[in-house]
């Protein structure tokens, strides 16, 4: 069974948007995930397909109705799939959720727009308020698509070399350390020598301190996470250890 | 002169994705804002206009050349926009940062994909690392059209109505209150009686009330950064005061 996606939108033009290029475009193709883009618009029973009212209590902007938002999310057959919806009001995302999800069978995503959804509509359908990060998008396609996007390249065969996703940033607890290429010298900046010593010990030891250095300087809020003397993954059920 | 926006990428078949519809679709087309898309390819020299190359010290994926990466940069006349490189190691993208970004000429956007782009060209082309939360991507064009998006929304004439942004999550220091609309009352769930109340007074103390409550509930972290009692202004230079 691929991995299911479904995504609910008042702009469903704007799928498969990025999602439609590169490693997750061939994954698609090859039947790892799937996606569905449901037009919000079509489960209204109101006149001229309308979706949208103005906000009890007055105030700028339209609210998405209730029952139109309800009729939607009941028309998508849910199984043990989580029915998240992005919003800046949510709960921060975080790699260990992306993860959770990617292990699960699928994700319903509920895209807003307008000044938000009605209050009863998240309640009612259970919808799991989830934030990319602490700034306000213009609806919630963008989102939907950054979170479909973490989570399908976990998928195993979507990355073609799944032991990179190991030390990449987060999975230890640590921002990654700093990478480099050909040419070896490039206009006057040489590549740290440790790293064409060809001493592996050497080069993780290096990683490493990389690693923690710049997790100090930009993001010392993450090592009051993690002991970084026995780094220890950040979560449990890595199902591709 | 519109909000000019450069976008350095190895797809340029993502873009305009999410852009491409709703109000930024129509900004857009009114002379508000402007997007430009490159392809990085173009600026190799190399055979098969290769841009990438194994790294330096051994380990999986694939490292963007910084000779191609800087041609690409050269190649896009900067001006006095700031040049951006989505990536998990960045600063945390903050309403703030969005908001300055909005205010200047325009912004660019270098995408990476593969492992990441050599850090000597991080440096040399003195790119501003950001990051849209703790989670990793595929590529940074999705980051790229969330960071553009927020940005595009705040511009003068694309929102409709900018009172709304004034009152919506982080502008003041607060998750934004709850919505509702019509029904009043849906499948036994009534929309708050303050809201139908007709008091205004009333409505504004409920409604920075249920601002607050959730913002201790999700987000405590917030509070810390702001006085409930004297709410301010995240920041200064709101030009649409």
């Amino acid at each position: 069974m691929p991995f299911a996606v479904s995504v609910l939108t008042l702009f469903p033009d704007a799928f498969p948007g990025v999602l439609g290029v590169s490693i997750l475009e061939r994954a698609r193709r090859a039947g790892i995930w799937s996606l569905e883009t449901l037009d919000i618009r079509d489960f209204s029973h109101h006149k001229h397909r309308s979706v949208d009212d103005t906000p009890f209590g007055g105030g700028a902007g339209m609210v998405l109705r209730p029952d139109v938002a309800a009729a939607a999310v009941s028309g998508t057959p849910r199984g043990e799939r989580p029915l998240i919806y992005p919003s800046p009001r949510g709960k921060p995302l975080t790699q260990a959720r992306v993860r959770e999800i990617a292990s699960g069978p699928g994700v319903i995503l509920f895209c807003g727009r307008f000044e938000g959804l009605d209050q009863r509509a998240i309640e009612a359908c259970g919808m799991e308020e989830v934030s990319l990060g602490d700034f306000v998008l213009a609806g919630g396609e963008v989102a939907a698509q950054a979170l479909i996007e973490a989570c399908v390249r976990l998928l195993p065969g979507v990355a073609g070399n799944e032991a990179s996703l190991e030390e990449e940033s987060f999975e230890t607890g640590l921002l990654e350390y700093p990478h480099y290429t050909r040419p070896r010298v490039w206009e006057g900046r040489e590549v740290p020598e440790v790293l064409t010593s060809g001493d592996h010990g050497k080069v993780a030891e290096w990683r490493r301190a990389e690693s923690e250095k710049i997790t100090r300087e930009r993001r010392p809020d993450l090592l009051e996470r993690t002991d970084i003397k026995e780094p220890k993954r950040p979560e449990t059920g890595d199902e591709r250890d």
